[in-house]
C-alpha cells in the first residue's frame, strides 16, 4: 500500500508520520523524505507492507498533520490513459506494447489523432482510435470535440505523445496536472517550433527531449525527466529527428512509469520524484 | 550532525528513531533509509539541523534499538588519508588538487610510493612523501615498511590511487574496511593483470573503472562506484590506457567523496550507498 | 550506392579506390576507412551519389586490390530476417514495430518460438508464427526443426531476441556470421546463466547488456554494441531484469541498424563498426 | 605527420589527395573525411607515417585542389597556450596537472588572473602568473592589459578558464578562433549570468557544459564539446555548481584535447570534430 503525503514543513512530521503507521501496526518498506527548504515544504511517499482501512488512517493521519494536508492512502494502482497523437508512431507505439504486455502500470482507454495515420496500429491492439481533425470551424471546435471524447472516458491522465497542435489555456485548465508531454528538445534549449532544426543550425554536440505536465505557459511545465544523446557535424536535420526518436520514447517511457507509480509530486512549478 | 544507524530489521524502526530525536528537540534535515530484505538488515542515515550531546544521544538510542545496533553520531567530519601509489599519476594528482582547493572532504597526511616517480609532485604541494621500494627482502618486509608507515599516521582510510603491486591478506587485515582501491576495469568483467589488454583483446564497446574497498579476494571486495565509457575499434591498447585515466579518476574521486561524507554502509560483500 | 571492401593492407589502396570511382564519373559522399594495423588488415566503406554497374565495378577494382580482397557493391539494401523468441517480448515487439513502420532497414520475414507466448503480437502484425517446442526426441531434433524453418525463407540474418535455448555448433556453422545475439549482460562480465542474479550477487553499480554474432563459444562471438545503466543497492534481481529489459531492447535496435546498414565488418573475433 | 585540408567541395578529391600522397610515397595511417552538403564544403585529416619535405607537398597540393584551399600540413604539435582565470580552481588544475605531467598536448605559458587566488597554484608548477586586475581606469583598459600580456608570450591559443569577465568584440577580434571557453551549462539553454541558478529555478533534470570558440556574440560561438549529467530536486542551486565543477573540468579538457591534437575546423558558426 502506498500513502503519499505533502504539507508544509514542521518538526517531528516523520516521527508523527511514522508513529502513526507503526501504531497502526502497518511496516514501512520503503520510505522516501524531502524537505523542500526554500518553499517551506514536506513531500513523503511510504510503501508499506499492509493494507488497511483508508478512511480510518487518514483520519488519524489529519489530526496530526499540518491543515494544508494533502494525504493519499493507496491511490488508484492502474491509472486510464488516453493518448493524443498526430503522425509519429514511436511513443504510441512503445505505450501500446507496454499496455498490451501489462507493464505499463497504467490501461489505455483510447487513442485520439487529428491524422488517421495512427488508425491501424490502433486497431490491431484493438485500441478505440478517435479521429478528430484539427481542420474545423476554428481551434475552440476542434479542442471542445478532444475534451469531450476525453471526459467521456475519465481518464486519470492525458498522454501527448507527439501530438503536434498547441493546446490552449482554457483546454489545458481543464486537466490540470493530468497532460503530460514529450517535448523534442532538452528544454529549455530550443523552446518552441523545430528543435531539431534549431539544433542542427546552432552546431549542438548533443540533443536531448523533456517529458513534462503541460500548464499555460508552452514548454514551460513542471519537468518530470530528461535525456541526452550526442550528436556530431554529421548529423543532418533528418539524422537528428530519427535519433530522437529514440530518446523521446525513452524518456516518455520512464516518465510515465514514475507517475503511474506515484513517485511525482509537483509543487508549484517544480517536480520532486522519488526513483 | 550526521547520525548513522546500521542493525537488524525490525518494525517501528523509523518512529523509534524519529521520535527520538524529535523528543530531543532535533530537526531532521534529510533522511536515507534502506532495508536489505534478503539480509534483515536495517540502514539508516539522519542530516539533523543541531548539534547534540553525543554520549546522551546515543544512550538513548541504545534503548530504542536491537542489541546489534551499531550507531556512528557526528563522525569525524573531515578524513586523515594515506594515498598509496607507483608511477601513475592522475589520480593522485586529482586528490592531492582537492586536498590543496579543501574540496576532497579530508586531509591527505602522507603519499607512499613504491617509485618515486610522484614524489615531486607531493613536494609541490607540501605533502610528505615515503618512498618504500618493493624491492625489499621480502613482500612481507614490503608490506610491514608501508603498514609502520601508514600507522604512524593513524589515517581513517588508506587510498590505493593505482597502486600496482597486490596485498596480502595479512596486510589487509590490519586495515579492515579502510582500504579503497581503483581498479581499471569494469568488474567483474577482467579481473586481473592488464585488463585494457584484456579489453582489446576481446573488442568491447566500452571500458570503465571500478572503486571499491579491498578484502582478502583479490578484485572481490564490495563495490562503492562505476562507471564506464564507449570505445570502438580505432582503440588500441595504448589509447584505452588514456581513455581509462579520465574515467579512473572520476570515479575514484566519486567514490571518495561518498565515503569521506559518510554515505557507504557495507555489509557482507555489498555497499549501501546514500547518494 | 554503397560499396564496401576488405583486404590485406597496403600501401596506396585509398588512392587506388578512389581513383578508380573518380574514373568512373563518381561521386564519394561519405568514406570511412580503417586499418587493423595489429592484424595487416583494410576496411572501407563508401557512400556513392550514383548507382552503377556492379558487374564492370567489381572488375575494375578486383585488377587494383590484393588478391584476398572480399568486395561488396550495393549490398540488398532491405535485409531479409527470421526472429528466434522465447517468452519475453521487448525485443521482439521493438523489431515488429519498426518492421510495420518500415524502420527496421530490414523486413521480417517470420517469427519461430520455443513456446507459444509471443504468437498472438506476431499475429496482431501479421507476421507468421513458427511455434517449434524444445520437448522434442533430441536437441538435435529441436534445432533440425529450427534450421529447416529458417532455409524455408532463406534469410539475410537471424535474430535471437530472447531466445533463451543454448545452441550447437553444428546449428551456428549452418548460419555463420548471420546470426545476431542480445545477451542481458556487460559481457565478459557475468557469462552465462542467470547474469543478473550475478549482478545482484555481486553488488554492481551497473548492469548491461551486449549484442554480438554468434559463434560456436557461447557468448564470446565478435561484440556489435553494447551499453550500460546505473543501479543501485536498492534493486533486486527483479528490479535489474525490469531495467535490464530497456537496455536489451536499445542495444539490439542499435546492433541491427548498424548491421543492417551494412556498417560491420567482422574480422576474426573483433568488428569494426563504421556509425 | 598531419594533413589537414578545408577547401570548397568539388569530385575527385578524395582520389586527387591521396594519388598525390601515394605518389609521394607516402602511407596514410588514417584518414577523416567530411563534406558539408549543405555548405558545398569539404574537410579532410590524414595521419601520415612519414615526415616529408612540407613545401613540396604542399605546393603539389595547391596544383590539385580548388583555389580557397586552407592546407596546414604538419602543425605545431605542441601548441603553446596562455590561459585565463578568475578564482575557480578546477579548470586551471586540470590544465595545470596535466601541463605537467606532459599530457596536455601543449605547453602552457602563462596565467593571467583577475585575482590573486589561483597565484600559488601557478607557482608550485613553476608557471608565470600576472595579476591583472578588472578595477582599472576601465574595461579598455583592463583588456589592452591582458591583450598585451598575452602577445608578449605569442601563444597558439588563450583558454578561459572560468574567466568570469564578460570580453568585448575589440579583444576578441585580436585572437580570432584561438579564444577557447568553457560556459557553465548546456548551451543554449541558460545563456547569460548564473546559468545553475537558471537552471534550479527551472528544475531541470539534467545539467552540462559548453566548451567553444568565442566570437563576438557572447556564449554563441561554434561549438566544440558538450556534456550533461544528471542532478534532481535534491540539488541546491550550490549542489549544482560543485557537480557543475565536475562536468566542466571533464568537458574542457576533452575539448583542448581535440584542438591541440589539431581535430577540430571551425567553418561559419560550427565545428567539424574528427574524433
Amino acid at each position: 500500500m502506498i500513502v503519499i503525503i505533502q504539507c508544509r514543513d514542521q518538526v517531528g512530521l516523520v516521527a508523527a508520520i511514522s508513529g502513526e503507521l507503526t501504531h497502526a501496526k502497518l511496516n514501512i518498506i520503503s520510505m522516501d523524505e524531502y524537505v523542500d527548504k526554500a518553499n517551506n515544504r514536506f513531500f513523503v511517499r511510504l510503501d508499506v507492507e499492509q493494507t488497511i482501512n483508508k478512511q480510518q488512517l487518514e483520519f488519524e493521519l489529519k489530526q496530526l498533520l499540518p491543515d494544508d494536508a494533502v494525504i493519499t492512502i493507496n491511490p488508484v494502482p492502474e491509472k486510464k490513459v488516453v493518448v493524443l497523437v498526430t503522425k509519429e508512431y514511436h511513443c504510441l507505439a512503445d505505450i501500446l506494447v507496454r499496455n498490451y504486455f501489462k507493464t505499463l502500470s497504467a490501461t489505455v482507454q483510447a487513442v485520439i489523432g487529428n491524422h488517421t495515420t495512427l488508425q491501424d496500429i490502433c486497431v490491431r491492439f484493438d485500441i478505440p482510435f478517435h479521429y478528430i481533425s484539427h481542420e474545423q470551424e476554428s481551434k475552440q471546435h476542434f479542442e471542445n470535440a478532444i475534451a469531450q471524447t476525453i471526459k467521456g472516458y475519465n481518464p486519470d491522465y492525458v498522454v501527448l505523445a507527439k501530438f503536434m497542435r498547441i493546446l490552449s489555456p482554457t483546454f489545458v485548465a481543464q486537466f490540470t496536472m493530468r497532460l503530460i508531454n514529450i517535448h523534442h528538445s532538452f528544454l529549455p534549449a530550443f523552446v518552441g517550433a523545430s528543435p531539431y532544426r534549431q539544433a542542427y543550425e546552432r552546431g549542438v554536440k548533443l540533443i536531448g527531449a523533456t517529458a513534462h505536465f503541460v500548464t499555460n505557459d508552452l514548454d514551460e511545465g513542471p519537468i518530470i525527466a530528461q535525456q541526452t544523446i550526442p550528436v556530431n557535424h554529421t548529423f543532418t536535420t533528418t539524422d537528428m529527428v530519427k535519433a530522437g526518436r529514440e530518446i523521446e520514447t525513452a524518456v516518455l517511457a520512464k516518465a510515465l512509469q514514475l507517475v503511474f507509480d506515484d513517485r511525482v509530486f509537483v509543487y508549484k512549478n517544480k517536480t520532486v520524484v522519488f526513483e
